[in-house]
């Protein structure tokens, strides 16, 4: 029996919604051009233009996924403007969009590099001023799993854009601030401190800040402590989230994406 | 190594949402008949029962499947009466659904045809009152991607109910008016005027009247205009588009699907 | 040309919702596992921790799947506390997820068997307290259906936990009582009444009781009625349903999950 390879990999993240057809039609353009590639829905809830939402996104998934995966992450409040189209490649992934600031934080690894995809003979025949999941970034996509190579997108480029990192940072020998990145669906709001990051809070006291919470344990899971009151908790990505038991945090403590934590050690 | 042939693709396109089993339970009628079929969802968002947008979402999105593609669409008020089930065969896809005018925009194309579901050795064995998408449309449509012929579905028939078209029209030398056919997530208004079949809005002097809101330029994308302000938009299909940059262009006007929209060029 | 196997199938059910990473990554570590896996979706939309619901869900999608599939549900509480991940066994299928009664309804059937899940082997190499679907449950699946045999997932185990049966009672010779069951997207009031285990409602005169609905005909489908006026319909998987014409039985009745409903012959 012949080896098989593994079919391509192409997962999208935009915040198109699922209501439309916007979705629907990118993945018949993948079909059309790559019909053996698989697509692996990110999201598509993103809130719409909330590039610090898209890049937690992410940042939390496409490690988990097998090498060679290509990603494509639309969320673009520049449609249509002179934002440039690019192909990131990492060292095992690739991953295209626009040139906003979405692939900020993967600009830094190594052997990573960017191309401006110029290459209109990988687009839709019609380029529409609106739609460039449709016209521009499916079609690329499905041209690089169905085996053209990333040197023919367009010319390598130094210069995209870079947002700040979403990270925490020590502020003192004994604090440390950070930000809530994310909400989950269940009101959790999830910080981009680090417990690696951070001295161990099980074994030293501290107080941890996050509007008018204050929490000195870290709780072993989210279904410790009294009902109604805000718990810190490991998150699963090794993240400090605050959470209330079976209840919403960010509902109930009126917070969300931005909102600044501290936690000073005492 | 043996040419292995594209799998079949099957659409799906339905009222259902994504809370309940009924889109899952389809999936799995289909990959018990058709195990190589891949599927892909247009949406299943479609106002419970609003045929309009039905055929909206359907025609934005058919002609960017591959060939062969199997398209499977229930949004079907009158499932348990006697509307038939129908299969519509175009030159190159085939539509699955009941025949209530969902798919009365496809009846006009060169060489359409349609069949009369009748051949019951095609449906699950059971056939319940209240679930055709699981007993009737996914199975036949699975045995079709698994190379059951067209013609073994049932009789065809000429008389379909055919709604009226989704289209704009010339009122005068000076004057055309369409409707809204669409609202998007970001709550853009999308009409069904085409820009190709207007005068060149952008070198001509015009007023395009939607509720309150009257526009009288063509904004090259949605980043255009001061905040606040409707502005019309090339749309991603060539429709013509209401936008408010940053908005909701649907709840700042109070608009939505139906609305007429007139254009008077001076 | 070789013959070729069915590509194995996963399902997912899960409380997760789909604006966050959290579904994507699950699919993502099972490419990684099992690149051939099919991954179908039965819903993420589960209102969190609602374990009846997904009872429901999964009592009415499993059985349609072909043989073989993996069900991976996670509806899960109680993750990160001590509870144990299980993997129930049933003549054909195999269901992945918490022992937390998620499965009850499966501990019945002829051949099925229970294993407690801890080959760490098979785990992600770091196992959070907070994300067990993406650590444990998802490659635990890929790793079955890369052909990893379920004995060796970890031992027989006989005390899983079992919650009562969804199930409605015959309470005399001429009244039966049940509930409310799941309430789906349009409204309609899904009960546990089988009308295959009362008699036959279409030629006994009956009244049935459903909060401050009186109901004393089966009607043939969900579009008889005057609008308006609650209605019982055969359901699609030969449940009793109550609903009203093109509006939310739900709403109007103020009804949802567990209200009781009678059944009195006269």
């Amino acid at each position: 029996m012949p080896q098989r390879h593994s079919p391509p990999l192409i997962t999208l993240l935009t915040d198109f919604g699922l209501k439309d057809h916007f979705v629907g039609v990118m993945k018949g353009v993948i079909a059309a051009i790559a019909p053996r590639a698989r697509i692996i829905d990110l999201t598509h809830e993103i809130e719409p233009y909330q590039l610090c939402q898209a890049r937690f996104v992410l940042a939390q998934s496409w490690t988990y996924f097998p090498k060679g995966t290509i990603h494509v992450a639309v969320v673009d409040p520049g449609v249509g403007t002179a934002r440039r189209p690019i192909l990131v490649e990492t060292a095992n992934h690739l991953f295209i969009g626009p040139d906003n600031g979405i692939f900020s934080d993967l600009l830094d690894l190594p052997k990573t590099r960017v191309r401006h995809i110029v290459n209109t003979k990988l687009f839709l025949s019609n380029v529409s001023a609106t739609f460039h999941g449709r016209d521009i970034f499916a079609p690329v996509a499905a041209h690089l799993a169905a085996g053209v190579a990333a040197s023919r997108v367009g010319p390598l480029v130094t210069d995209a854009i870079k947002l700040p990192p979403q990270r925490a940072m020590q502020t003192s020998e004994r604090t440390w601030t950070g930000q809530v990145v994310s909400v989950d669906r269940f009101g959790n709001l999830i910080t981009n401190l680090r417990l690696a990051e951070l001295p161990d809070l099980t074994r030293r006291r501290f107080v941890l800040q996050l509007g008018s919470a204050q929490i000195s344990a870290l709780a072993s899971n989210y279904a410790s402590g009294p009902a109604g009151q805000a718990i810190a908790v490991a998150g699963s990505s090794g993240d400090l989230e605050i959470a209330i038991n079976q209840d919403s945090a960010a509902l109930r403590l009126g917070l969300g994406c931005g909102a600044p934590v501290e936690i000073a050690l005492s």
